[in-house]
């Protein structure tokens, strides 16, 4: 089932083949980004095999029409999408004329290298042409020091023979989406320029939606080791050809700085000027200075969240490789931002927001970086609110709904049982604010912004549940939990639980916020009242004979069957059954009612826990990049060791082994937190209650140990695990007090508990 | 809410005005056909408005690669869509070189005439020039005597001053589809020519998805007064010009005789003879003869299907519509073809076949056409068998799941929760081979061939129904039932009511045949007996306190409301709620369970029906066509004779006064049945069960009677009913034993009964 493209290394991600079959996949695990932009691990002197060449601006994106088969009232007008930007890593090699082309050229040596420590890609190989040998090196990097630069190196050293090396780095504004609803090209050409500093400067088309249109110039400064050079230029694109006549032993060099700036900072008609500023103080910085300061900064990153894995190079490389990738997809930069689905690896999926940044990657970010990159993803959602009024407002609403998808909080997604069903995620976006809270222990950004967020979506829940006179209790009917494999199901556990939780949250919060506050959001007695009644008499699927929760009302009349009963043909579900079949049968996409447990883990027993994951957990086919983590978790809390350690595995190693078969599109970033969520929430126990640190620390068996940091509430903890002993250590900070096994212990410089 | 264009009349539709705002209404409403093409109420002369030019071929269609915004396993490849034919009616009118063009030049006097009786489309208006007013008159028909004959005649009669007049036949293929999900054009030109008979041969696109290409010629033979002609071409398109050179008083006159071919009958190669020799056949017998025979079957379609309704012209004008356009779509002539949901008067939907076929047009056909015609349509279906095997698989499930929208079998419809889900559709099938069975007294269709297809759907509901441990008991998950506002609801009572009914009628059916056929369809013991378990074991959702039967397993627990809550904006709500809300609110589309209670009549007791019937319709919207005359037929049987009356309102007069807001498209066909099965299953209380035809009628308060008459079983039954009395009478066949008010009476010529 899976697909391995690069070999085992703890820091790198590296090959000696050029995999033409899987030169999608290959392009896509050799992304590198800088929160601003990125690209996927395109080659620099073009190819013409079967590729897909992309490259990503964080926040610049476009409106393509909504295209369904058929209309649903409600449906947002528009699916935003990232949007393929001009693409500013091209350096033409040609050597006596002949276009050096990997996907028709015959060559030896290759190497491609990432570097996961630094964020440097390296390639070469060597190429046999008529008269010349040559080998051809590449590195690239997007600095994270300088966020609008991207640095190109190509060296081209002549091994035998000689020849006339002709290099042509280019920017090239004709770029397509694969994914365009209609068609259309997003760009249309504002200027173009050669001289000193060769640029072009694009803007995205008209939109007849009324949303932002952008300007990104992009200009290059080249320094070569030849001063023979001609210009030329076309539509959309500006070019430079360095030439070089060479002999044996001798390499042309070619060092291409790129600034790239956006209508998102600088207004278009200062964007030219401010890229030629950038380029030209890089070019006077230098290639090994630029470096080094990217490096540092890339080290810096991995100093507060390095995970060591003893004894699994694999599971090392995993690690390393999602934390990496999640940095540089983002890193707290930017309020307006967020962690998009493929962040700059891919443009499938669209929009720069799902529920996942909230479920998955803040529980992570307030451990790896600090709580004022979690605070700036709450932020966002905060500055969005309007945009949730607004899609509340198309279901006929009250309140606020949290988009599935979005760049501007208004919802861009178009499946109906999605849209306008999978409402729990309003219930995560509520619980990311209780997360963050009482992680950091700070209640400001609850007081002053987060009870407008709460208050929006308690006043959503109140219109969206309903009262069954013959129950005599308060519903959720047509409800898409978050297994999505069933749809339009009345009163999902979860989404009932989480949305009592959210009102029951919110009366609280209340109670700690100003008088004008409370004035400001017009909070009546009667509204809280109806929430308290709400609470009060929520209906919850119970089964009392199985002491289980019910996934939604009808779920147990299933034909109820384990995953193990299914043969290999039918796995994955998504790609061998039909819908149809799929919604029929009991099988479970990603943790749902497991999900309840995980976010609210403090509110239930032990034992509860047990029946459900003993009852949900051989139903669930993990056929989600979210779901493994989750389970791991919860499966590790409960002791069982060996499944939380298989089901790690099954979301550490997602891309780099490409489970789910469809890694060519681009990274599943959103999910790349569930291998660090399982080591330190799972293996290490990891808890954080009411200001309270806690760990029950394990040590997979096939592993030696594991050690990582947490920066928590002003402290810099490092933790390290393996099968004799748990040693913390305070690395900044202030003693703190901590529960190791349940145990009260102040960790002063550290502290050593044996196991067993 | 309405919108009526035409004049009140018994037997036309006309009007005097050219409505511009609503042109394509109008269009829709004068379209005409004789079950092998027809076309809309487009203009001879053309016209620059806003219009919707559609010709259409029966049987001639395109499978346009499915547009989705998601893509979910199962979907069909395609969906089969009505094409844009070659436009044969045209005639280009100049007059002193002047187009014209109703679009854009002054006119008075103008008159529209679609007489029912005879199936003959009358225009004129004059135009007043610069130098020159001239009548222009239009006649039109679609030969029901010759089906490949459509007939134009032009005149134009100078009223006064003097001109040139120039009438432009011709034949052209550049046509589009309005709703092409690619935009693609559909056909390519094979062939034009000039000389006695200018023709052009078109043929639709190749295909990816293996379907039939069709070609179709299109030839035409111009009679006129003058002899000056000229002739031209271009792609596509053939055009004559015939020019008269006029004085006051005098008038041109052109008769235009086309003839169309395709390969659906005639192989390409012979078209082009076969079309001249028609035409030219045509010209030979003339214009009033060829009238003369098309109006005389009319007439004689009329002498079986009339219905007469005293005392309300807008009721009478309505009805006669409704069965004029039915029978211009579909008059049984060609087993291959079905009753399209626009039938020749617009592309929407796509598709020849829907399940209304046999839920409500196999009904009164039966009545009114004779028994051969309703063979044609089960026929249809048990050639298709292999679509409905394929369809089934697609959905990893076995048996025969007959398809949403069809042309082959294939299904070709692209809504998860319809396509996969309104699986209900199955049963109407197999009711139809009931009904056909029952009304006839002919058991041969059922033994030699409605067995495969009873055979083939029991094996797809064994399939699809799964048994609940818990409960003990058989269920059906997962569906759509009639009621399109609620999807994906578990235990549809009236989809188990059918499965289950299927099942049942299934097995009685086995008992009928050989052994040979039995062992040909492969029965087998266990199959049988599991069949007969589900029979026993089937779970139908009730409610006792009620005495209801239950819509769906949790729709009590929904905010039921009746209509009467909702405000004037609410409605209709498909088009003012968002789908999310239309989904969880009580309130119902169709008869739902109302339709189980009317396809399996005879299995209820009245008080049965009155409790279901005062539950469910006060919530029903009746937002689908087919949803009043369920509803008016109950609700007469219940002695409810407001609630028919106002309920066959809604039916009868649905296009013609638009009360959908959506005739531009095209006309409502399938649902066209629904004023006629109101007043003969409704008002008048006809039942065929077991061999017994039985009446028992009432007079709406507001009409002075009605008149009406049957075909069954060899006789011809007149039915004339008022306030006094109830007349019956046999025109043709033996003397017929009839229930008349629970009373068995033989009718001989005539049987009279009093009422009250």
């Amino acid at each position: 089932m899976f697909k391995r493209l690069f070999e085992i290394d703890p820091w790198k991600i590296k090959t000696t083949q050029l995999d033409v079959e899987n030169k999608r996949l290959q392009e896509s695990l050799t992304s590198i980004g800088n929160g601003f932009m990125g690209m996927r691990g395109n080659f620099e002197e073009g190819y013409s095999g079967d590729s897909h060449q992309g490259t990503y601006i964080a926040g610049v994106w476009f409106p393509d029409k909504t295209r369904v088969g058929w209309w649903k009232n409600g449906y947002p007008d528009y699916f935003g999408k990232v949007i393929n930007a001009t693409n500013f890593i091209g350096v033409d090699v040609r050597i006596n004329g002949q276009v050096i082309d990997l996907g028709t050229i015959k060559h030896r040596d290759f190497y491609l290298e990432l570097d996961m420590k630094t964020g440097i890609l390296n390639r070469h190989y060597t190429v046999e042409l008529k008269d010349v040998d040559a080998q051809i090196r590449f590195e690239r990097f997007v600095s994270v020091a300088t966020q609008e630069l991207s640095l190109v190196k190509v060296e081209v050293e002549v091994l035998k023979g000689q020849g006339k090396v002709e290099l042509s780095p280019n920017l090239d504004g004709n770029v397509t989406n694969e994914d365009s609803n209609y068609e259309e090209v997003f760009w249309l050409e504002k200027n173009h320029q050669l001289g000193e500093f060769p640029a072009v400067t694009m803007e995205t088309i008209e939109n007849p939606f009324g949303t932002p249109r952008f300007s990104v110039t992009t200009a290059m400064k080249n320094v070569s080791s030849t001063t023979e050079v001609n210009q030329e230029e076309s539509a959309k694109f500006v070019s430079e050809t360095y030439t070089y006549e060479l002999n044996e032993g001798q390499t042309a060099r070619l060092e291409k700085y790129v600034a790239v700036v956006t209508s998102r900072d600088v207004a278009e008609a200062d964007q030219l000027s401010k890229a030629e500023q950038l380029t030209a103080e890089a070019v006077e910085t230098g290639w090994e200075a630029l470096k080094e300061a990217h490096s540092a900064g890339w080290l810096k990153r991995w100093e507060k969240a390095d995970v060591v894995i003893k004894g699994d190079d694999e599971a090392q490389q995993g690690m390393r490789f999602n934390i990496f990738q999640l940095f540089s997809t983002y890193y707290g930069e930017d309020a307006r931002l967020n962690v998009g689905p493929k962040g700059f690896t891919g443009e499938k999926y669209g929009g720069a927001t799902y529920w996942d940044t909230e479920a998955y990657i803040v529980p992570m970010y307030l451990s790896v970086a600090g709580k004022e990159v979690s605070e700036q993803l709450l932020k966002y959602r905060h500055q969005q609110l309007p945009g949730a009024f607004h899609n509340a407002k198309q279901q006929g609403l009250k309140g606020a709904l949290y988009p599935m998808v979005t760049f501007t909080g208004v919802e861009c997604h178009n499946e109906w049982e999605i849209t306008f069903e999978e409402i729990h995620r309003n219930g995560a976006i509520a619980h990311a604010i209780f997360n963050y809270t009482s992680y950091t222990g700070d209640e400001t950004y609850l007081i002053d912004e987060g009870i407008d967020v709460l208050v929006g979506i308690s006043r959503f829940w109140e219109d969206r549940i309903h009262y069954s006179e013959r129950k005599g209790q308060y519903m959720i009917h047509g409800v898409t939990g978050p297994n999505e494999y069933e749809n339009n199901v009345n009163n999902n556990w979860y989404t009932n639980t989480i949305a009592t939780w959210v009102l029951r949250y919110t009366l609280e919060s209340l109670t700690k916020i100003t008088t004008e506050k409370r004035a400001a959001l017009g909070i009546t007695g009667t509204e809280t009242a109806k929430w308290q009644d709400i609470i009060d008499k929520m209906y919850f699927p119970t089964d009392d004979e199985r002491g289980i929760f019910v996934q939604h009302d009808t779920f147990l009349d299933k034909d109820l069957q384990p995953v193990s009963s299914l043969s290999k043909e039918d796995l994955p579900l998504n790609q061998n059954w039909s819908w149809d079949k799929v919604l029929r049968s009991p099988f479970i996409k990603q943790a749902d009612v497991l999900q309840g447990l995980y976010f609210l883990n403090h509110e239930y027993t032990t034992e509860e826990k047990q029946r459900n994951f003993d009852f949900y957990e051989p139903m669930t086919v993990h056929e989600s990049s979210l779901s493994a983590c989750v389970h791991s978790i919860l499966a590790a809390e409960l002791g069982m060791e060996e499944k939380a350690v298989e089901l790690y595995a099954r979301t550490a190693r997602l891309d780099l082994d490409n489970y789910n078969n469809d890694t060519e599109d681009g990274l599943h970033i959103t999910s790349m937190s569930g291998g660090w969520l399982s080591l330190v929430h799972g293996f290490a126990g990891m808890r954080t209650l009411d200001g309270q640190l806690s760990f029950s620390p394990f040590t997979p068996k096939d592993w030696q140990g594991y050690s990582f940091k947490i920066t928590y509430q002003g402290h810099l903890l490092q933790v390290t695990v393996d099968h004799e002993e748990v040693r913390l250590v305070v690395l900044q900070g202030e003693p703190l007090a901590v529960k190791l096994f349940g145990e009260k212990v102040i960790v002063a410089d550290e502290h050593v508990v044996k196991v067993k």
